[in-house]
């Protein structure tokens, strides 16, 4: 309770944008907050692990017959959430899609999130930010912030300039009850590159990019479990592609002691071909913890059949033991 | 011509935002599009090297006796952008200063955009976005495509996901007279980890991360220049922070086939502590591409005598031989 009270206030003292919106403390702000990785784990034994995106490319316009508008984006993910709720626990939408329309797309996106909220959806906004010292906080208040607008339960963080660099948006998250995921390990080949370059000096010389964010996450989940005193999912989780040999990137999926109950946000089932029957082969010990992120695979059953679409997805993902 | 106008019409083609608020192609699309690097040679040549940054911080807006709101930092914004129009050439708002009020803030972001494109600024956008296939396409389109509401000159971008993943926006702003900033080497001391990690197959291999990027956009530069014709200044550029030894990263800044007339955005100077003086001790060869970067040194002046405090700073980097 303490920490929600406090979260939610200091959201709103770190010069969150919800404060402009609702002055003072918010409900949200007053109301006990449960740790991201708790809500987490309550979806998963709920509504399974299925999380559906909100991708509203131009082509999937065009495909709805809907404009390529901020209109439609927003009549896109409206009909999204409302398919959605009832039958799956997690959304993600792509920003990308709604911001290439300025300000309109995000009132557009603001009214998609707000009937998430209603629909008791929860939202992990594929923002991919990233940014040092008072910006990333500025970032952390408009996603994170108790009140904001755009308050989402989680965001897709990008570390390149060192996982330090989101501190401050990690305490945040513990704080305030929200959740992030981190880029570790990306299904595109380019990525290698990076992603597999191996780090020259400090407590993680000769290991990967990608098992150094791995492990640095993991660790603050062991430490925030441990000071919680229970048992869950942690609230920082990573993204780790689901077409990968992640053995490549030198991650040992077997490693128990490396794990630290860290959610997984798994992209590339589906339309990009990870094939859901081989979870565990893929994410081994960790598979426990994954989220099956799928957008293209089901949106383009197009609105009459979404629902329907959606429905028999969640039964397929659901048959899988993780 | 030729190329502005494919640029323009592409841009919309691409999906762009743009394309919704003003249909078809617009002025900007059938003007002639000239290289943003041509285009910031230009104003180095005319009004210098200084960028003045736009942060409406908390605590900024607190000291410039202005709500902590959307209205706040739109009157913060245009207040700079009075100060600056005809002392200084380049503007860069950092956006997560906007982002941080939802829909509001971007309504303000784009009134203040509006403004400088008026003034006939520079602007580059300090959004350090990143991401895969159309979604990365979807950032391009909202921020550099032509009739964009978030149109702006060029903007920051992070390439955690590798270089590749962001060959569409660098299509995007070659074709359209836009300009690019990949991060590179950055100041706080956490990037260290990654960006000075060694990458272990491939072309690059045995270099480190920030300088494999630095080559890559320079060799693109060096083509670029190639197939133009022309011996300008490149239109995708690097951030290189001004308070780091670039020796660290592997980066020999005397290594002439390695510069390509890459641009080089340089934070760091005044608040952080990078000295102008050493311009061409901490760049070296790129010296004479670099766009001094500042926010708070500047901004602390206060409304009244930012423009003096502009113009004194413009002076003061002008003595400076790049």
């Amino acid at each position: 309770m303490i920490g929600g009270l406090i979260g939610g206030l200091s959201g709103d003292a770190a010069g969150n944008g919800g404060g402009a919106v609702s002055p003072g403390p918010t409900p949200a702000a007053l109301a006990p907050t449960r740790r991201f990785g708790d809500r987490l784990a309550g979806v998963f034994a709920v509504q399974g692990r299925l999380c559906v995106g909100i991708d509203p490319h131009a082509f999937l316009l065009a495909d709805w017959d809907l404009p390529d508008t901020a209109a439609g984006a927003e009549s896109f993910g409206r009909t999204v959430v409302a398919a959605a709720a009832g039958s799956v626990g997690i959304v993600k939408p792509q920003i990308a899609f709604f911001e290439r329309f300025g300000s309109r797309g995000y009132v557009a996106l603001e009214r998609v999130l707000h009937d998430a909220r209603e629909a008791g959806l929860l939202v992990i906004a594929d923002v991919k930010r990233g940014d040092l010292g008072t910006s990333v906080d500025a970032y952390g208040a408009g996603w994170l912030g108790a009140g904001s607008p755009l308050e989402v339960d989680a965001i897709t963080v990008s570390a390149y300039m060192g996982l330090g660099s989101l501190d401050g948006l990690i305490d945040l998250a513990e704080r305030s009850g929200k959740g992030l995921f981190v880029l570790a390990a990306t299904s595109n080949p380019e990525a290698a590159e990076i992603q597999r370059a191996i780090v020259a000096r400090g407590p993680h010389a000769g290991h990967s990019v990608a098992r150094t964010i791995l492990h640095q996450v993991a660790e603050h989940n062991t430490a925030a479990a441990a000071s919680a005193s229970i048992g869950s999912i942690g609230s920082i989780g990573v993204v780790l592609g689901a077409t990968l040999n992640l053995g490549d990137f030198g991650i040992n999926t077997s490693d128990v002691a490396a794990r630290g109950l860290t959610p997984v946000l798994a992209p590339g089932f589906g339309h990009q071909g990870g094939n859901i029957s081989n979870l565990v082969g893929l994410y081994g010990g960790y598979s426990k913890s994954v989220i099956v992120s799928e957008s293209r695979s089901v949106l383009r059953a197009g609105p009459a059949r979404l629902a329907e679409s959606i429905v028999r997805r969640v039964a397929e993902v659901g048959a899988v033991r993780g």
